[in-house]
């Protein structure tokens, strides 16, 4: 078996460790003589795995106690309509900073669902940064201030600062970037990622809640949408997605074992310092459009010199193993995605063959 | 590897053949190098097993042209909600038939959404029997008549007939008994599936609904919800739930492998013949609540003469590698779900077994 290095967008490459422990036990989980996935939601093997994930996410993260761990589905599209029908009450408004496309689809959606005010946006510079935090221009009576830390096709990312709310509740789409480091929840009133970019396969997304913002949650909506439903059920109110739950516990099983997330966030900084590095250093043929100080370590955004380079670039790279690199349908290029299963080992192979392409294609 | 003969409820057992096919290629898909899970939801390796299953379905059902069929998350329990999103407009009402515990919850979340009006119910029955189409009382003027065709805890299954609404646009919670023969989906507006019953893990529902419904639907929902978002993307709006929807493929392709519905009908018809007669001829010992003409094949419920008789079976059985068979907690007693993948000859085991566990403590 020759495994490809997979530098897709999401769903993206997870950890061999964790598919290959599924696999081995994938028709006879521990000797149960039947596969996790048919094991009842609400049995005793089913339910090991479930709090093991969410012990898992609890102590990488230091999540706090008044915090809910969940498992939804419907991923982050269907967090932009749930956060708002949770959050957002009548004669409340919410602030959206808008730095990419997914910020943009999430604000249209709360628009449907109530008010919703644009705090910040830098589609006027094509999305190549991110707002300071004295350009945001916060309503002190906002219901939360919405903001998305990674922007899988415009290639920003928050990596240092998160924006200051005082006390009105920040609510983050961390889904492409959620586990790249260890972070304060605390700094959080919501958190939500689908988990098909550094966790696990589609088909589950995390939402880690402050306790206050559940209970104050409105009760006009259907109980499913309603995070207190999950909360009050451990995320089994209704059936969970439970194989996909069940690899994600696996993932989150390879990060501990791989040194927590100090050593993830080591590895995915020295990735993207080797990347960015190496585009600066061959800037006459590798652009990189995004400002220095907000160049996402997930996905890295580049162009070629011409489009018709960029094309042979994703065809040949592919030929020879390196899968995925093309840009997102709505603004082209090349991208390279470094969720957290990408090796430092993988980003060096790649920017050799980079180096090569250059050189023959010069 | 020793599987057990599993009887759980659902997520339920599945085609050991289907596994198989999953396990096999479980980290290399087809030579590419990855996992299925690992494949963009939009490249052309997923794509084909997403339209594969699509196929199969529309082939299976004979699905008419002028029908969406939609893969969706969140369960049933998020069609509740949806269902009266999409099509209970203001000034409007809905019709629920109400047999068993599904139907209250759909019932329940309707009457959140809109206006939802009781047509029938057997409630004061202990939902034993399905009510005959004259105790229907139907709103002519309704947007649409709700019913549920298994109750997986009450164990009553519509097995010939399906409730009479001319021309309004009939609904049906087909979780738990989807694919368990053929109908015809002409007398349908809309039918969904979770699928973790008959045709696959849980993570996924079936949606197949007519394309004038989906059309009409309401847009003043978040868009994430209307039918249209999905119908217009091919269920692939938003990253969809890829590797569920892949295992339900290899499912249906054994559905088709194993002789279509005809044969499944047959297995299904033969299960419930089996198991009812059993219980008819030592119903000194089995006593089978539900009324003849309504007997569910999907999940067949029955009494031992005390509750620590049923503990002791329950426990036995699961050691002699029959799993599953606890009645569900709000009705107590046994239950025997026999969803397509137990065979005719799984249910011969476990009556020889229930024969002589009577035997022993008679």
């Amino acid at each position: 078996m020759a495994r490809v290095l997979n530098f897709n967008p999401g769903p993206a490459t997870l950890p061999l460790a964790a598919l290959e422990r599924a696999q081995k036990e994938f028709t006879d989980y521990k000797g149960t003589g039947m596969s996790i996935l048919e094991h009842s939601h609400r049995g005793k093997d089913y339910d090991a795995v479930h709090n093991e994930a969410i012990g898992l996410l609890r102590e990488l993260l230091d999540v706090p106690d008044d915090y809910h761990v969940l498992f939804l589905q419907g991923g982050a599209s269907q967090q932009f309509a749930v956060v708002p029908m949770n959050l957002l009450p009548e004669g409340k408004s919410a602030d959206y900073i808008v730095t990419g496309a997914w910020g943009k689809k999430a604000f249209a959606e709360a628009q449907i669902v109530g008010k919703a005010r644009l705090a910040a946006t830098t589609a006027a510079d094509n999305f190549v940064r991110l707002p300071k935090q004295e350009e945001l221009d916060l309503d002190s009576n906002a219901a939360y201030v919405h903001f998305t830390s990674n922007e899988t096709i415009n290639g920003v990312q928050y990596l240092d600062k998160f924006p200051e709310t005082g006390s009105v509740p920040l609510v983050c789409d961390m889904s492409s970037d959620f586990l790249w480091r260890k972070f304060d929840v605390r700094k959080f009133g919501l958190i939500y990622a689908g988990a098909q970019k550094n966790i696990g396969p589609s088909g589950v997304t995390c939402v880690l809640v402050r306790k206050d913002l559940v209970e104050a949650g409105r009760t006009d909506i259907p109980k499913i949408f309603r995070y207190k439903t999950q909360a009050d059920a451990n995320s089994l109110a209704n059936t969970a997605p439970t194989f996909s739950i069940y690899l994600m516990r696996n993932v989150l099983q390879w990060v501990k074992d791989s040194g927590g997330l100090e050593q993830i966030e080591k590895w995915n900084r020295e990735k993207g310092r080797l990347v960015y590095s190496f585009l600066d250093e061959n800037k006459d043929y590798f652009k990189s459009p995004v400002q220095v100080d907000y160049r996402s370590v997930m996905n890295i955004v580049f162009r070629l010199p011409t489009p018709e380079l960029e094309a042979k670039l994703v065809a040949e790279a592919a030929a020879a193993g390196f899968v995925g690199l093309k840009g997102h349908r709505s603004v082209g290029g090349i991208r390279i995605s470094a969720y957290n299963a990408i090796s430092v080992e993988a980003i060096q192979k790649l920017l050799a063959y980079l180096k090569d392409f250059a050189a023959k294609n010069g």
